[in-house]
């Protein structure tokens, strides 16, 4: 049995080149030569552990068990002799971070009273290559920074002597209970921050009473994920990007289904990643050989960068169409959202397609700069198709950074509200990081609710916000002016 | 009698846990154990005196009479021995707030020109706590921030050659003529600043022919305030925060009763105290045992910090209904404002109910940030209930720096104006600070007045003004295009 | 003849208090006392020199002949004896104006490509307290800062392919030809800034085609500017504060007639002068011992300040009315204008009072702040009352500092622009320093001209102007939806 | 013959004065008298040179061929007489633009990711004097920073599930195919950047499937730029100045049309030069004793400034008419564009005159200042004649700098677009640098349009943006509420 071979150093060190590619991972040898071209982290972060040791970049980002599982058997070579490492050649193992400083430079939990403080405390913590990673978005950030600012648009208009002794800040969303509308948005890679990455952050939502939204590029797998708690029936949601190699998808669709997901979300905004700039940079900037070497090489050919960000979503297919829920539907039995809805049109076709939800997003501004903040979205969708609110459960995430934007997005229609950076960077605490940002969540969201004047969110309604600031960069449908007049003429001459 | 025991220093440090609390103040002996759960200034503060002399801390914010005023007979222990009085004992009195400053460092009070420079003084000569506490708004400061923005940008069309020798800015309110139409915003605490505290803000304001609203938690009693100058039918208001204990509430409305206030003013914008970031930061920067044990708790638990002002609200009802309006009628003869209406619905509904005026408050922007701006529900009241305006009294307070502050919320309806942290910030300087506040207010609305062509105030009306920047943002009622569109859904799945 | 008499050092140091109060000026000898008073500058300037030379004060700020034109022969008590004259005495003469910088510090005229070079070489040669007297305006500056920037928020919208080979600057007003339609606002005491003041102003405008507008409040009297150059049927334009004492109005206007002033500009948007904070901080920083003595004082009482601006303004009549055009005109054959209409309301009746013009100002932004901006009242009237801008001369000031803001307000309807602290920014270069400023300006306005695509200004109109993000803006008089709903109520309880 | 005379250097140097003036450009001595006054740069840079060697500036901005072709041939004296050259003449070759900074200091072209860093790399690496001629925009470049602004001020509302695997980015204009509808903007002199000048942009665009606009002002000739690539069949574009001597013009546009350029665009939005204070303020800071010698007599005369800009344009005609469409017509057989239009009027006039096309531009805020940004008129000739988009190609420039930008005014009904200033930039670094321009935008476009949902331009249509935030702004044509209220009035007295 391959599994059994033992394979010494040098033996590996000799497959050190992209046509004969092996690498060790804690301790088994795998033959990466026929994966590492669809490798979603990309080709040259795999190049740069040819023939040496790669499990110190790959604990960095990856649960245990994803080798096994991702790779096929005949890539087993066998399990590395110990006997012939050497401690030169241990030292060797690089980090694929640099850490600009160290974990006790971070403030106290308790001393982290809102989600900036998070943010500010994470900036400290992280690497920069992970912070540029994390918080960075598209271009020149517009959309990033107007997600935050147009809630801050808002105004409420509280109600007086209503008698509100107990918030109740809980709801019903596809036949489950949560404490709070809240959930993390479905980010990539959560080991960057902490260990226990999406294990952590799914602890800390159940002991909270709500859950969060796996992602398809979590460190950890959907199942790993699953089991982190006790719990097996309680709800956990599912990211999807769909593959370009469907049959993959479809295996992935159906494993993950066998483990009853309370629904599963398809990601349609990101045909293409969008160009993270402050990511590419760090990149250009670290003084990798290999990748300073490929940004080289960028200059004559694809000028899209090579950040983490853009090579993770290499795989995902950009040909992806409406026509495709049905098929989705015929793998899976679990209720179908569709995340990354951007326009009043497309909210109704995903209810005519017989989606269970949409889920507002302009992918917290990382896909096309200058795309309409997510919360102008929900207005258009109020005045354009308000009976999609009434007939699909609806997500937003977006600029989202205090209770009173969750009860602002309430109020305007919304089920539940997602956040994403802000559970990236509370998972540097760990689960008890995920913990206290919820519960400052909670705790801000019960406190609005008391001081606008409602008992529970059923009773949240749209007089309680003074949108007039915002309402007329609403997108009023079929009725905006230049919405017919202008065909692409063909030349004349 | 127990009022003549002499007791050691040795017997009371004996006393020092939250079960067996006791503690000195101006050589009186307390036993607080039953009193301090219930402290409106938080439990955590009383701790950290337990067994010990209490009363720097305690002169630093209350008025003498308190204690005895507050605390039942059985309290009381005796009097303090003071032969058993060490000087190290004596050392251990420690303030309550910290000083950044010695008291030489505010400019003198001939350099103050407008509420801009008493802010710029109070900072300097405050002690970091008092200055969070006193200037600090909730969460992110944007309604702070907008209520004095909003009111700049209202412009004026000042009329021109109708003679505008000597403008009366007096004004006719609950039968009362007061010199202009200015009182003080009830503030808590006044002896934060100053040791004269209320007692100064009544002399000054009485001293130039207007008044000031007692706070319920002000420093000194209604009777103590009261008592501040020699004219006992001289108008003085009284706020009121109605008490989770009912029956406290009803003696104590009885209690001011009897000394005939000109209204009394019940506040509803605060169910729950606001998160006033700056406080709490205060408190964990501190670095107080006591308080940091405090906030290392609440990780795992509450969230909502244990600043002051959150302390200090503790004992407030958040079930306090319209219906209560009526309850409260059966306690006093006294006119009753409600204070903190935020909407046009809400003034409505204060007719309906019989009050004798409204105060237009979002709390300085402490309570829910991102309220509204006072200046625009204001101008909602005028565009969906104008007779509101002519059948009540309405106060405005929150933003309001320049006598043409003043000016411009007259010309749009309001009865009087009133300002919060000015007073505070002027107080510092005594009552004479006080005086030279009000008659720098004065002399701007006499300015502004003769500037924009009027000749009494009896002559401002709307025209004189250009609200256009601002009329957009005024929620038109019911016409509101969302007002009824949205219906929270149940779960459909 | 008192005029021979010889009068001692010693003998004049003895008059030196309020009651007693003589000074020598340029060798002669007058008593002041019953003259101090009312000196337009204020009292405790005078004050300072009792007993002493005032001559260096003095010439700072006034021609050598505006202390016998003013004050009544009994007053003057001889000659000053030059024998007694010691120069330790001497050396007491001292300047009101401390300087900051040495003139040489002045860039040259040929470094000054704008007005904003004007502004910022002011601010380097003047003295502190003549720079805060000039560039500042009422409280937070708010209008001064809204007059440039809504200049700013017009777009062009240029024609091309017109023809423009020599553009026609040139306009007829009131009869009389101008090369362009600029003239300088009337600014008080241009000697502050040069000696030769407003005779440069007048000569360097002469030469270049155009004319200013002669200070009621100028260093030199209407008779010296006229006579500065040799043309005296070249129209020169005189502005007039109405004095308290009616008489002295009647005999200076009846003195100004007689010289033929091209028309007489009435301001009536000074009633009573606004609060100059930067000025009257100057004066109390100063350390001078009177003056603070003086704000010292104010705290007890007056709250007005003490700085140059608002001493300068005592005399004015606050009781102005429109009836008293009709008794103006009984006094002189000039045109009358209205200087500081404000609103459409008031332009109307200017018309119905036979003014020649109106003259759109707010004072610079140093009356009333928020005042609209005076671009924003040039819009109103054209949506109120187009009439009057084809019926009377419109002038305008506030705002304007380059060319395409004079031809922006051309093209709204205004017949000519004035600019008030340019000029005097200016002047501080004398003569050449004006006509410099008015080269930048025709130059800049020429350039505006052919761009936009007129040959001359009978050319411009509205349509070459993009007003869309002001019109908002504009108050559109009795449709406007507050202006008939609120009374001031009375107290109702 | 002339052309091989010998002339020392003795001799060279007598003629040294405006009325006699000869230089030597690389090895042969021309006599400039008659040019110099009509030189397109101006006559004093050419003073700076008389009787001396002028090659190294003259290289600095010229083509080797320009003098050859612009000189008659009576003004060739002779060769250099090489043998008389000493060293110490040779160091007088002065450069006209002082470098300060050394070439090294760029960033490598792969650190390069958006038109920002190239901006960024020209600062550093540009003469002052260049960088301000090409960076510069006139007065107080509000219309410079407008351009870039009111494009991020457009929303996108992305579609998606629309299958978007390979974004067609290739368009169709004039009879040609081009990869991306980008060119370069026509702007002069791209020598100061690069000795390789438009020269490098030609084969950039070419190597990449689109093409340049070669300027009427380039530092080679029409016919040198399209030497440039061995395809003489290739489209290339061609701007032209027409020039006061319209002899001139006509000449030149024959010889341009011989040589079959694909349009002919007229510059129409530049009568005059704006005034380019940056510019200018570097020749008067320069030191340069010829030029601040003009500077000063600029005092006493013409305000135009001395800068590079306004010199280059003083021989452009500003008497061009719409009837000159014509005449132009008779010249050649190429499309004519009319360049600057600015209006829905204009784009009409153009539309009426029979033009091929019309190219949307305020001459990148270096006209009139305050000019509606470029984006702007676009949504006005939507508004108001959106057949012009139909029925002519629609060119635009002004504040692109990212791919979604492209997208927009594709979206909003241009064929093309131009930047320039982000041309000069990048060829700085040469053809590789421009290429790598062009690379960006590329793929900045492909991104956004798979991220919005389209495969190819032609499916570009309004309803993927919300103009929400502009459309306020919008000339509304006749029905603006001042286009026929005012006439210009005559004195009425």
């Amino acid at each position: 049995m391959a599994q059994e071979k033992k394979i010494s150093v040098e033996e590996l060190s000799k497959h050190n080149s992209q046509s004969d590619l092996w690498a060790s991972i804690n301790g088994t040898v795998w033959d990466l030569t026929s994966f590492a071209p669809s490798h979603p982290g990309g080709l040259s972060i795999i190049l740069e552990y040819a023939g040496q040791d790669a499990s110190r970049a790959y604990n960095e980002v990856h649960g245990p068990s994803l080798a096994s599982r991702s790779l096929p058997s005949f890539a087993l070579k066998g399990q590395l002799d110990e006997s012939t490492v050497t401690d030169e050649w241990k030292s060797k193992q690089v980090s694929n971070l640099e850490h600009t400083s160290t974990p006790d430079e971070k403030p106290d939990l308790g001393q982290i009273l809102n989600t900036y403080d998070f943010e500010a405390a994470a900036q400290k913590a992280l690497s920069k290559k992970t912070w540029a990673f994390q918080s960075g978005a598209a271009n020149d950030n517009l959309t990033h920074a107007a997600n935050v600012n147009f809630y801050r648009r808002i105004f409420f208009r509280p109600r007086v002597m209503v008698g509100v002794p107990e918030p109740d800040t809980s709801t019903n969303i596809l036949g489950n209970k949560f404490s709070v509308p809240v959930f993390s948005s479905p980010a990539a890679l959560a080991k960057l921050a902490h260990p226990d990455g999406e294990l952590a952050m799914y602890r800390a939502a159940h002991s909270r009473g709500t859950t969060i939204i796996a992602c398809n590029n979590a460190s950890f797998s959907y199942g790993e994920i699953r089991s982190a708690i006790e719990d097996q029936d309680y709800p956990l949601l599912y990211q999807l990007y769909v593959n370009k190699d469907r049959k993959a998808t479809e295996k992935l669709v159906k494993d993950v289904s066998a483990l009853k997901p309370a629904a599963i979300l398809v990601t349609v905004d990101l045909p293409v990643v969008g160009k993270r700039e402050a990511d590419e940079r760090i990149q250009l900037d670290a003084g990798y050989q290999a990748q300073k070497h490929m940004a080289v090489q960028s200059v004559a050919g694809d000028k899209k960068g090579s950040g983490l960000a853009r090579s993770t979503g290499s795989f995902i297919d950009p040909n992806l169409k409406w026509s495709d829920i049905g098929w989705l539907k015929t793998l899976t039995d679990a209720p179908i959202f569709v995340k990354g809805v951007q326009s009043a049109a497309d909210a109704r076709k995903a209810l005519e397609h017989g989606c269970a939800g949409i889920y507002i997003s302009n992918h917290g501004g990382r896909a096309v700069d200058t795309a309409q903040p997510s919360i102008l979205t929900l207005l258009e969708i109020q005045a354009n198709c308000p009976e999609v609110l009434d007939q699909m459960e609806v997500f937003i995430d977006g600029g989202v950074r205090r209770g009173s934007d969750i009860l602002k997005a309430i109020c305007l229609g919304a089920s539940a509200v997602c956040l994403g950076r802000p559970y990236l960077y509370a998972v540097g605490y760990g689960e008890e990081g995920v913990g206290h940002l919820i519960d400052i969540l909670k705790d801000e969201l019960e406190t609005a609710m008391q001081q606008v004047g409602i008992r529970s969110l059923s009773e949240a309604h749209p007089g309680l916000l003074n949108t007039a600031e915002l309402d007329p960069y609403v997108y009023r449908g079929d009725t905006h002016p230049y919405a017919r007049k202008v065909v692409r003429r063909q030349s004349k001459l």
